[in-house]
């Protein structure tokens, strides 16, 4: 049978500012990248999202970030790799606590925003990121977009790499993301969201921007929860994955 | 043999700026106060201090704080208790990570200025810090003064209380600090200091402002690791409990 | 003919984070308390709300805060004076860039949150916010609860000092507000809340918690902008306050 | 006669910690670049650093920055431009307030560190920042690299454009400074950089690496004020430029 895993970015309130809809978000994905506090996540909301969590059964991964609040970690930075190593470590024992007093532990890390986008080329980056989740835990599984730097790099240190897709983003022939800003480069159309999620999770191949079919091997598909009607949207695409034999768990 | 722990603050700077010689002082102390990014100390300096305390064999301890850069943690706050306690367990488990990686763990908490001199007296913030240290592991040793409500309140919730004495402070006959502000609060005098360390840990008392013998339970002396001299004031504070035949170890 | 301010909270959102609905609110309030980046307030956000408030002739009014993001600036602060003048001082100034951008002035000041609260009755702290204000200019009207220490200190130090009322909170006979956490503290009530504000406008007389009529002497009403339904409610407010023959208009 | 104009980073401390003597620098330049918060710079030093260079004569520029205290202002950030104009006339803004509180103006802008490195190329953020200073005072000088982008955008916009050198810096023959990181870049020999400060005063020209002589048209040196020794070296400097007939003075 075929399976994937749901993933979702939650927590990324700060302090008397919400933006998800962590509860309801909860009850869809199988897997949370909980902000850490560098681009979002006060301490008690991670507290309280991990309870959560665990509450239902949902991995706890930690979304790591560059120190940014006032950019919501989308503005990439030139942070040096001692210095980004260590805040990556600093993020997920951060998480841990919460996810340990919770009864489990954090799972994986994701890297946010632009700090995912950058690993995906920039080498530099991709190890000081790998350095710090090993500084953290040498066993700990990453998740990022396949054929990425940070992927590779990940595995070469011995970490589980673990691939994800977006069925919200038009894909290039190559394979990777049209970028934010281009035409058509979110898809907002909910039932097309819902089939190429369904088709990434059965025929692991989607459309991309062009017509032709691509292969994208993805053993998660992120969710994206700060849209209007993302909660709704995502119970329609766990559905119709469920309606369509494919089973939602989280990654082995 | 009487055995006296020395502890100081560590890692009080933050990005570019730094304020303790951290080398110098893990020579002489026994346990380290580190900061977790609250009041001071970025994740690569945590890192560095938790390793040369590592390989040095001094005791590393959280020093948690209010999330206050710009005041230094010493500006009193009213923090909620739940944002408190999950602030305090926040920076535990980012040190954590650091103590991991360096081979040992973090093995005491001591809350930081403000928060430090707030515990003493409130029952609502000295609990919050002991849900937090709770939170993170049930079996912390928490650092602080004798007759505190902080320490109080650890005991009550089943963690070891750990006292301490301050060599560089005048005491009140009823063995509380004498506020910073007041003449002579804060004693200057190198010899002096010196003495009353000794006095401190031979006897278990020291005279008070008022010329009183006074009884000061405590199994640590804080040693001060910010102003000009703090380094060689440190080394013959170790010197002369050594050559008085008090045995300098951290607390058990 | 009777006048009244309507003055509210805007620009109280934080990078990706919004609280208030500003062009909303714009459209019916007379005074703007704009956020300065302490509490809450990115500079884009700043710069934006001054264009609307000045296209739609709006007066705008430095809302400073403690330095407090994660706390939203509810948190009291025990900040001394020379850093908390300053710090005033800072808020007003980073706003003013963008009224006179704008074509126009900060033309007010207005404490927020805990830092509203602690003034009412701190001398320290009220006086060393009314420093920071007269630091930036010697001018500048303060607002403030009518009886509080603040609005005293800065009539002693010679700026114009206006009062104001809160119709969707229950006062105390003696003229306080009944502190938030306590049984009908906040009114929640529509219709009570523009019964109350037509009442403290024409009668300035409001009926207390206890069923009491005491005088409330208010030259603005402040109106809520983060709770749902908050711009409707304001809205209708204002229509009630003309329909009264009272006519809105910021202070003099 | 030939002038020069002698300027240094100041009040680059934050809270507890320091980092340049202000005190003392301000006896030997002519124009301050005072930190406005964002890479350092509380509001309370921002405002004695205003207060002495009044006192002195010194002139006062914004040095202005990326929002990052964690790295100094030295990690390259893709801020985008409206959120980075807003930002810069942020920090013009609140500096104003303690220029003026002292009886004077800010009268020039500097960016610092990453973003003075990137606008030398990179024409999107130069705008930005040229936008930002407009903003906030559309007749501001500014300072910055003989030949940049960021000087060119600011001639365009109207704004008076100064050109800086470094003494301390080691300059290919195309009149770029070596990139720090590259042998031989910063020039740490005393004698070295109290020469070439006069040289470049007198002359117009240095030494580049290669030995070629290659003009450098500054009408300001910048002097560093954060390693040991550099108040003396800046006292040098001075004094030999003025032995040397060069008069020192602000830029006109």
């Amino acid at each position: 049978m075929i399976s994937i895993d749901l993933n979702a970015d939650l927590g990324e309130g700060f302090g008397r500012w919400r933006l998800t809809d962590d509860e309801q978000l909860l009850s869809v994905v199988t897997s949370a990248n909980v902000a850490c506090g560098f681009h979002a996540g006060d301490a008690a909301t991670m507290r309280r999202v991990c309870e959560l969590a665990a509450e239902r059964g949902v991995r706890i991964g930690a979304q790591v970030s560059y120190r940014d609040l006032a950019g919501f970690g989308r503005r990439a930075m030139d942070v040096p790799p001692t210095e980004l190593a260590a805040e990556v470590a600093y993020q997920i024992g951060a998480l841990e606590v919460f996810a340990r007093a919770a009864g489990t532990r954090v799972s994986y890390v994701k890297p946010h925003g632009a700090l995912y986008n950058r690993v995906v080329h920039d080498e530099e980056q991709a190890a000081a990121v790998v350095d710090g989740v090993v500084l953290a835990d040498a066993t700990l599984p990453v998740l990022g977009l396949p054929g990425s730097r940070f992927l590779k790099v990940a595995e070469r240190a011995g970490l589980p790499a673990v691939t994800e897709a977006f069925a919200d983003r038009a894909y290039t022939d190559q394979g990777t993301l049209v970028p934010r800003g281009q035409d058509g480069a979110v898809i907002t159309d909910a039932d097309a969201v819902v089939e190429r999620s369904v088709d990434l999770a059965r025929t692991g191949t989607v459309t991309a921007r062009s017509g032709e079919r691509i292969p994208v091997r993805a053993r998660s598909l992120c969710l994206h929860g700060d849209t209007p009607g993302a909660v709704d949207l995502a119970r329609r695409v766990r559905a119709e994955l469920t309606a369509s034999g494919v089973r939602v768990a989280a990654f082995a």
